[in-house]
């Protein structure tokens, strides 16, 4: 709970390397430089990026320990990521740190492991268009943003999405294909706030628009840690009242 | 989903076992008997039990595929239940199987499993006297339960209970000490409904109270299986609705 | 709370007595009519109705002291729905009984003095394709309905829905218009249980749909009454435990 | 949404002007006065005050719309309070204003007509001590305030409260004579955010204690508006979409 808010944009970074990949094109340097961007441009956020193969996935405990918010994309290296660092995250996320998890990281280790569920979902690759609803525009992470915009090609997901009830659903999407997806949704998770956003897919340039960068940053800012210690087993030996028969 | 509604009451049964533990005067036979009785008594029930020492800890495949609903009592061997044997009590779950936990089951590997958080909270034995409020009198797990009840003597849990918020809070405790408690909290998780109610140390004669069967009896009512397959990732390559551009 | 669950259908029953009226052709004895067929064939269902310009439109004390579950359809007589009706269906609903508010239901005054919000929507009226996504396959609203169904044609209802965020969110609605709604919702008030859904446009055969049907019984057999008392303000004088400074 | 919060005070200002009553000594100028004292100290915060004999009970168009959060308490008076200014501070809510009702504002016009249910509850005068527990310690309005306080003498108010089930529960009531109560209960409706927040009776010093002064601030910024128009129905004649059969 510094001054700023700092942000550490995570990024598996795999499709973005391959030569001929499509993401390269879209995301010459991966997406967590265009992320990380977007983000340095809001007042008061300090960012910086991690990678999956740097050490320790640049997740090393002195990392998450100055991280107010990590946001985190992933896709066909889920299984990469250590056991050990998802549950440094873990720890972190129950003591106050904020998560935002994008598109495919739905089926990351870390968002599993908070969920508690599946986490499954239909999805199909289409180029489809896409619309995102704002159905709680009374929420900070809808401010600012219209009652409704388009991503003009993604990477359809759509319903059932085997998730817990959202504690907040902010937006749901609209697939041209005929689906439906519940596409931006809030959950508490010890002292930590998670947001699950959809839109995101590596060949599509979604995270250049700005009603989607304006929605992370928003995340982020709604996600910062309010607490920054995890919720301990207290032997209250001692009553705070007198126990009489 | 048959015509009755197929019960497992599943029990740690270490403490009933021990020769001069206080539990095995309140449950000379193990509380799983205590509570396998009181359900047994309920119109279109089948009741089994099923205990930590037998093989399999008595959860295997078979058993859980014929089960409905699954109830939890565990305390000090949460560790040595199986990793394979929560893996497929969790799968169930997910699939449709109901899971009431018990008491000190908060703290069981298959409830933080399920939660996605510590599941840590505040207690003392101090045998004090607890009072349960029903927050939702119209709720199907409050049928026929009393505004509140008395547990004369119960050990206690108090906030911060580290759980997500539930789906629905159906029960609040009050205790002597000066703590109050979610103790009666419905949860989804896939197609599988969770409910955590938190009476029942083993020293003290709490699944004999008619309120806290009736409450028991209730919730497996609720938990019943409306749906029994898991949720699959669907590659839904063919849209239902035509995609131009 | 009888044997049986006593359902009464409500409907306005304008639109089906103008002549030329397309509602006429799609239901010639009135939506209730066809809405108390389908139920009355569910298994423990005792099924009445009552419409807009009978005395009392047809809810007089009596009538609703023996309805278990009410459901209600109306559209362009909101305002003729005399406010002592309004307010007795009220005290019914927090009093226990079940409430089915269907289609343009989401502007009837009942519906909106329940929720405390201005319930608007977007709309349009242009005989467009909608799907109907299951969200919670586990609920018991959605027992035996698919993971998705077709309504061929029916008036748009789309998000931002100025509803209070459900206790459940049980539906999502897909048009072809580019339009999502959130079609199927669940709301506790006071002892009462509330289903929201949305189609059925008085000119298409949206409740000869046998999902639909099967919907409706659905809910109503969620919605039955648990409690059939209102709360009351209660000075609790006494206290339960001692009061010692 | 101006670069400060205003925020306006409301106080039903009765008790405190009668000679010889309690609330007089503690609040000599007004609960208003205290609860809008310590505001005041909050950097941003721009605070005014209204009462209920004041025209139009302080409450002018001109007033709601220049007030981000309204702070509402009230008593013995409800009835008082004109069903035009109900309507108004109604409609202000749903575009966006905050609302914050404290203590016996539960039985207040606005706070019943937003809830949609009869807000009754059990309520004794004992001079009993209660406490605050924090639910949900990672929630904005939950900043800075410890696991539990002690409020030394205050009115129960105890459940079952008639509600509908909060967005969030950020604190439960623990009552020295045996009640429970979910005193802190945060609410969207349309736009507009409301908190609930229990402790407060005018006898008593509540409004001085700092942690309470600390919530109230809390709720304040966490409800400030972030949208200020009402949603209104929208005839979306022209699909966003091609309609084809």
């Amino acid at each position: 709970m510094s001054e700023t808010l700092r942000v550490t944009v995570w990024n598996e970074f795999r499709h973005e390397k391959k030569p001929t990949h499509k993401a390269r094109e879209v995301y010459p340097d991966g997406m967590h430089a265009a992320i990380a961007k977007a983000l340095s441009a809001q007042p008061g956020f300090t960012v910086r990026t991690a990678t999956l193969d740097e050490p320790e996935h640049g997740l090393t405990q002195a990392v998450l320990d100055s991280t107010d918010v990590l946001t985190w994309w992933g896709h066909c290296a889920h299984k990469e990521v250590g056991d050990e660092v998802v549950e440094r995250v873990y720890r972190r996320v129950l003591a106050g740190m904020g998560l935002i998890c994008l598109h495919s990281a739905h089926f990351s280790k870390i968002f599993i492991k908070l969920m508690g569920s599946s986490c499954v979902l239909r999805w199909r690759e289409a180029n489809e268009r896409t619309r995102v609803w704002t159905i709680e525009p009374g929420h900070p992470i809808a401010e600012g943003i219209p009652e409704q915009f388009v991503i003009p090609h993604d990477e359809m997901y759509g319903e059932r999405f085997d998730i817990p009830a959202p504690d907040t659903l902010v937006f749901v999407s609209w697939f041209q294909g005929g689906d439906v997806f519940r596409s931006g949704c809030c959950f508490q998770r010890g002292n930590g706030r998670i947001f699950y956003f959809c839109p995101g897919h590596e060949t599509f340039p979604v995270y250049h628009q700005p009603e989607v960068q304006r929605i992370i940053a928003n995340a982020c800012r709604w996600a910062r840690p309010l607490v920054s210690k995890p919720a301990v087993v207290v032997n209250a030996k001692q009553p705070l009242e007198p126990i009489v028969p």
